[in-house]
Formats: structure tokens, sequence, C-alpha cells
């Protein structure tokens, strides 16, 4: 069992109906309203409600962070190849072209909860992550997405094996990488399309670029500092959801 | 005085000539090697420098991150009002137009720092900051910033009043707003500009709101979580420069 912190973590862990629910805790004395959508759902779900002393949600509680509620819960399930083949077959059925993030090296489960945050703002499908970014603490990572940790499915890469199968099924692989040749605003980002991001330290791995279908860079003035990767790839995601917009010219 | 910590923000504090040495501490049987540039440019400078047990750079770093060096130095100084008239005069004179950024109601030291590197990315002219942000610990946002922190103007604002003159001065306030009619794609951000982005939580100050010449939101899916302020610098910054670039139409 692993535990959800605070009220946005839990209300959007019980909307996204993936976790099975044992038990959720709310501070004793708190405002009831305050937690009204909380009980609701909890409700509807079927899931206990504990009311409890402070010191006992402290006990579970990594930080301060809670507001007076947290949940007792498995853990996120990772999404298969075979749902994520099914995801995709679905926005192509809603006429949407297929998006989906790749994302390798992140450093930190804050900047990987922020990643996930600017990919579900936009509405990407699923976001790939590589094995050993299973191994962050999942409420830190939650707690920065703003509930995207719940809602988006992730879907764990080992190797390249699921990239070539996702390659067949029509997907272009679009690596960043500074000193590309061409501009995200050059890449067609519309169609269905994967858009691979890598860590800080290293880029994508060799392995990545090996079946990238085309590389694309995000302009910067020489000279200056990169970006950071969960800004580089909100940057990124931004573009593909203009590209993706009708949109007037600008005039103003 | 304040202290600097990591080669980056020390190398990067030295080329921008902004603050005074008072000496810089270099953890002794460090390689030379890996010190090479910072013991090159404050040689240049005049500035001494101390090889010290790392206990003494232990009891003035504020983390583990300095990896071995650490200055002290006078505060990053302010740049006037005056000073800010001076660098746009300059940036048109250049040919450029000219390109600030006005941050209100950021939340914590490290994200004001990923917006400074990302400000610095897209070569801002300056970076207007309210009052309050300059009660962040130094250390906390240059860290993030990747040495934006050093070589960046930053203005205080206090009022309204710098923010009229620079629009007298001919910049326009474009203000970052969730749900505004148009999005930041069909605004002219080419043109000389201050761009506008406020906290998470308040959004912009009704004092900034009231002289914006214009508002303009970036598109996010329906539902979804809204980008955090930091990325949403990011995104903004990025579209005004690629509107400042000439750029190719996707094809790829």
């Amino acid at each position: 069992m692993e535990h959800l912190e605070g009220r946005e973590s839990v209300l959007a862990a019980l909307a996204a109906r993936q976790r099975r629910f044992q038990v959720i805790l709310i501070r004793e004395g708190a405002h009831r309203d305050r937690f009204r959508d909380v009980l609701d759902l909890a409700g509807e779900r079927g899931v206990p409600i504990r009311f409890v002393e402070d010191r006992e949600l402290r006990a579970f509680a990594h930080g301060a962070s809670h507001g007076g509620v947290l949940a007792v819960c498995s853990p996120k399930p990772r999404t298969t190849p075979d749902a994520l083949l099914e995801i995709i077959a679905r926005a192509r059925a809603a006429g949407r072209a297929p998006l989906l993030l790749l994302i390798e090296g992140v450093d930190d489960a804050r900047n990987l909860g922020f990643v996930l945050r600017s990919a579900d703002a936009v509405g990407v499908d699923a976001v790939l992550v590589k094995k050993h970014l299973w191994d962050f603490d999942p409420v830190e990572v939650a707690r920065p997405s703003s509930g995207a940790y719940e809602r988006l499915p992730l879907v764990q890469v080992e190797d390249i094996e699921l990239l070539e199968r996702l390659k067949r099924d029509g997907l272009r692989l679009i690596g960043c990488l500074a000193g590309a040749r061409k501009a995200i605003y050059e890449r067609d980002l519309a169609a269905p399309t994967i858009l691979a991001i890598g860590g800080e330290k290293r880029g994508l791995s060799g392995a990545v670029r090996s079946v990238c279908d085309a590389f694309a860079t995000i302009p910067a003035r020489p000279g200056g500092p990169s970006f950071s990767l969960s800004h580089a790839a909100s940057i990124v995601l931004a573009e593909a959801m203009r590209q993706r917009m009708v949109v007037a010219p600008p005039n103003s």
C-alpha cells in the first residue's frame, strides 16, 4: 500500500479510478466543507473515511503539505503496452492525432511532477518513462503534478522495442536535442507524435536517438543557459498544442 | 557581504562584473584543473583566492552543492529605473525590440531561479520583480538559475509608476492571464514588450492589470491543470523568441 497526500492528489486519484483505496484519513475537527468533494466522491466509490488526530496524520505524512487529508491506497498502476495501443486507437477514433511524451534522465521527483503537470495541461495521451524513474517517491512526484500523476497513463519503457512498435503504428518519434539543425517550429508536431526529451546532463540516450525519425531544438540565444528539462518539455508540448490549434495570425 | 556557491555561480558573477569580490574559497586538495577557469578569471579581476579545509567551506555553505568553491562578495546590485531605460535604449540602438519580463507572486526561491534561467536563455533585456522577492535567499535563487541570476539585470518594482514610464517609452505591457480572450500566439510579442506573469494563487495583481495594454492566455486543454508559474513563463518567453525569429513553416 502507498499513500497519497493532500486534497488535490486524493481527489484526482478518486476521479481517475486507477487505484484501489483502503481508507481516507481526515484530520479531526477539520471543516467538513473544505473536504465536501472528497467526502462525496469517497462515498460514491465506497471508500471508508476515518477522522483521526493530527498526530496520526503527521506520522504518515512526508511533509506538512497534506492539509489535513491523506489516503491509503494501492500504487498507481503502470499502463501496459497493449493498453497504450488501445489509448492511441481511441484518440484516432475520436479524430485526434495521438501525442505521447517520452522522458529520460529526470534528476528529481519534483521535476518529473512538473513535467507531468505540463503534459496533462496540453492533453498528451500518455507519458513514457524509463524504468529508474519508478524509483522516485510517488508522493514527491504527485505533489507538484497538480493531479496529473493520477490522471495520466504512465508507461514504463525498458528498451526501444515499444518505441519501434509505436512507430509501426504510425507515430513519429521526434527527439529534442540541443543543436539540432531544425527548430521545433519547423517540425510537424500536429501529426501522430512521440516527443522524446532527455536529461540535462546527458541528453537523450544513444538507444533512443537511434530510433528517432527526426530531431528538433528549442531556439535560445547563443551563449545563454539551456532550459531545464521540465521547462524544455513545457515549451515543446505547448508548441505541439499550438500546431494542433487553428490560430489567427498575431494582431493585437 | 553575501556568498556565492558553486563553480557556475562564481564564474557567472566574475564574468558579469556586478559584484565586488572579497575572496574566493576553494577546497584544499581540489584538482586545480577543475577550477582553472575560476582561478584565471579571479586573477584577471584581482580577486584573492584562499585554499581552505573542507570543514571551513561547509561552515559557510547552505548545502552540499558548492562542489568545492565559494565566493564572499557584495550582494547582486539592483538595476535602477534609469539604468533600465539605458538598457532599453541600447537594445533599440542595436536594432532589437526590447523584451522585459515582470514577475509577481513567485512562491519560492527555486521557482524564481528557474524563471531567470529561461529568461536568460531567450535573451530578455531585464527582469522586473516585486519588492518581496528580494527577501528570498540569493543562494537558493542563484542555484537553479544556471548563472542567469548573475547575468540578468534585475529591477525592483514597487508600484506601477515604472511600468507607466516604460509604456511612455514605447513598450507594450502584455498580461498573461488564464482565460484571456486571445492566445499568446495571437498577440504581437515581436514589438517592444513587457510580459507580465503572476503567481499561481492570485495571478496578476489588480494594480498591474490596470495598466496592461492587452492580455493573453496560454492555451490548455479544458479541465486540465494550469501550468506552474515558471513553466508558463518559459512558454511565453519561447513564444516571444519564436515571433522574433524568421522561421520556415513546418515541413519535416
